[in-house]
């Protein structure tokens, strides 16, 4: 029914494409993602405040898709949303030490309402641990309330020290942060456990993004956390991106918010709290960023702001009609959001170069031979290539596609961590892998307080960083590979964003 | 098929119902509002920040519909998303001069982050014109890029001076605002007509609210707008609530910002600028109080966070194993997230006036009685009354509600501006008619400047406003009703949140 084609069609070429990537992905990844956010249109960067820029159409709706998938996921485990204040007053902030410590250099303050001089400053949220857990304290009594799972869809505001780079790091950004109080230590962990689930449903298994967990070593645990998890996505210059980390936090939040509940047996007790924080704009990178190749951007099926383009070759009243008859024969399986007919003056061949760096999943090319034939040329992005169907197979057609897409994305995603870890034993090798754009894996003395010297050996001499260990890994006795001392650990190493 | 019940078990009572509503809606509207607010978890005021409140899940799911249903409606209409960054330079707000009086004095400013000291103030937006029309002016080239139509969600600041009520006035709100630019002043005009079409489309038809546009007058237009209308929804107490305004900037904007296109003519221009705010949180506001009754709320079907709630009277293994399996029938119709089944340790009566206070449409009370009789009793909110229908027509009767269930709340909504505009000629006829929970009509001198004395001394007088000219009325010749003078225009005149 399907068949691949090798028609002309294929030789229309963009007149003169001033919308293509002027390097290639694997070569020099730094402008090609720069070009990419440029010419598809996500991010204008001209925004008068530094650090922060202007999110457009194309990276907002794909975004906005994303944010349903999330939702629909955790309230489907039992989140509830809520929508917190932007300010916290700076003595919630000052209630967790190390939270206080770990944050306030990043903070934006407001200091003023109108010619009101405050006398507390308000911060904006760099994160709301310090908001959530204070109404806790009042809605928390009994064991009856627990688990207690919140989320809230948020922007936060961090005035970042190093340097700020479009969705990957911005001093304000997109995200959805969960809190969720438990009875137990057991409990809490089997939250965490539960959000790494939801990030290997969602990141993985929905947008087509291969990671790695890991726990973090101590020193570079969340601020004000036990125990830190995260993953991590792989760019194709070798560097990982941290995506959703999920936090065991110490007991000093209860107890700093005086969050109390009477268990069972009539005792007052302070439960355990954890929070888990995807970044949309960051994993929006990573699509692009995963999925990405010399033509542009490739969307997965479920989040592209648009599914279906159809481009009519002729621009005349047959073609246009039959474009017309096509479009809302789509729009009623998919939605009249998701299909469009690209009535623009460019050439056919512009148009194809557009769509391509759009990312947009088909492309229905549409001429008088195809409507003679009542066959129609389609172009698919997740294999790059042409099939020819018979038109009245359309609607199957869709529904096939709509199932297998995104499974062809993550499948192509899935082979980039192939051989990418590498097995070392010392320095020298360390150094080797990493330079060659792969992760190292190697034993270690400690990811405790204790190893950080050799954490920051590493981070000297190499420019990488212990990125912590895997989870659901046995821990294997050797010598540290960095200063060679009975190691206790295994401990994957790369550079990071 | 469907017969009206008077069953037994409309006498279940709840054993002591502390979430009842203590007051009548109609005879201390106030108190009832609030009381909604609590007993209904709609958010809590607790938060220690003066003027701004926590959202909790049962407004926030309601309200993320909403946001829905006008970001599609927006959509289809062309609007694109954009997500602009929260903070604006203060020289951005100085370059309209009313714009930046009007709002600066309710702006929070932002002067520091982490130790260092801004050199500039940074504004937590007020509102967005001033980020968004410098990206225009870098956008916007040619007569071809016309009409530009944008939106987007987002959450605006105000520290405001009046008294904040929740919902109503807050100094955190979230919006949606919308900008557009257009060729001519007549294509401007036509999109404030397409706001209000918009405005009617899903306010009214779809939300259920009845409102009046008005034109408002000279002294009471947005802060650089050439004209502003507004749709005002009428409360129980007889005051007005201002929902979406849209306005028609002066050329201050584009010439501030210096955004300009250049025209088929070969000449450059000035744009004409038109924007439009719906506040989701204010309209919310409005939806509890129109639809609400003295059993607490009730929610349009399209916008309520549950739609059907299935309340098993006996936990029993029969009855429960049957509100399982009505649960996912109901769930292939209306989705999983729509249908819950309580099994709270409440008694039947308790969770009957729970599910009537948080307003959900459809409520199904199973028996083993109705198990046996194979017939499903339930209980409808929109005209609060049961209905017993054979279980086998479940699927046929909920479809049959969502169809249905708006259109009865917006009929009954449509009443309340019955005989309530009445025509006075005098002070002393207005006065009555306001303190009746009326709207007067009147002759009135102006609504330009000149007719400012007299607004003034309505307000001084009565403590009602002039709203403005209703659209599309035409205006009669007959003397003010305040100073006596001739009259050129016809108004409303109300008291007002």
């Amino acid at each position: 029914m399907v068949k691949e084609e090798k028609s002309k069609r294929s030789e229309v070429k963009g007149d003169k494409d001033v919308k293509a990537v002027s390097v290639k992905k694997n070569e020099n990844f730094s402008e090609w993602f720069s070009e990419i956010i440029q010419k598809a249109e996500l991010a204008d960067l001209r925004y008068n405040v530094k650090g922060l820029l202007v999110f457009q159409p194309w990276s907002v709706l794909a975004m906005e898709k994303m944010y349903g998938i999330l939702e629909t996921a955790l309230q489907r485990k039992g989140h509830k949303p809520y929508w917190f204040p932007t300010l916290i007053p700076e003595s919630n902030l000052k209630k967790e030490s190390s939270h206080v410590k770990g944050f306030t250099p990043e903070v934006f303050w407001v200091t003023q309402g109108g010619e009101t001089k405050f006398t507390e400053k308000l911060a904006l949220r760099p994160t709301s641990e310090t908001a959530f857990y204070q109404m806790f304290s009042t809605w928390i009594r009994s064991y009856k309330d627990l688990p207690f799972k919140t989320y809230q869809r948020a922007n936060v505001f961090r005035y970042e020290t190093k340097a700020t780079r479009p969705f990957l790091r911005s001093r304000e950004f997109h995200w959805i942060e969960t809190h969720c109080v438990h009875k137990t230590k057991e409990d809490a962990m089997k939250q965490v456990y539960e959000d790494m689930e939801t990030t290997k449903e969602v990141l993985h298994d929905n947008f087509g993004l291969p990671f790695i967990f890991f726990e973090r070593p101590a020193w570079d645990r969340f601020a004000g956390a036990d125990r830190t998890f995260a993953a991590d996505v792989l760019n194709p210059d070798g560097k990982v991106v941290q995506q959703p980390s999920t936090h065991l936090l110490s007991q000093e939040f209860p107890k700093g918010f005086d969050v109390k509940f009477k268990d069972n047996d009539g005792k007052e007790k302070y439960p355990w709290i954890t929070c888990y924080g995807p970044a949309i704009s960051r994993i929006f990178a990573s699509v692009v960023i995963v999925h990405g190749d010399d033509k542009g951007l490739r969307f997965p099926w479920s989040i592209s702001p648009l599914q279906v383009v159809i481009v009519p070759i002729k621009d005349n009243d047959k073609v246009l009609a039959k474009a017309e008859e096509l479009k809302k024969k789509i729009a009623e399986t998919i939605g009249i959001m998701n299909v469009e007919i690209d009535k623009s003056e460019k050439s056919a061949g512009e148009k194809f170069n557009h769509w391509e760096m759009k990312g947009v999943p088909l492309r229905i090319d549409l001429g008088e031979k195809e409507i003679d034939a009542k066959k129609l040329s389609i172009f698919r992005r997740d294999l790059n290539k042409r099939e020819s169907i018979d038109e009245k197979e359309l609607v199957n057609y869709i529904h096939k596609i709509a199932k297998e897409f995104d499974a062809n994305l993550v499948k192509q995603a899935d082979h980039i961590f192939d051989n990418l870890v590498k097995e070392v034993s010392n320095m020298k090798e360390m150094k080797k892998i990493i330079e060659e754009g792969g992760i190292a894996s190697c034993n270690f003395c400690s990811v405790d307080k204790e190893g950080a010297k050799c954490a920051e050996m590493v981070e000297k001499e190499i420019g990488a960083q212990v990125r912590g260990t895997k989870l659901g890994e046995e821990n294997k006795i050797g010598k540290c590979a960095v200063c060679g001392k009975a190691g206790k650990e295994r401990v994957y190493i790369a550079r990071a964003y």
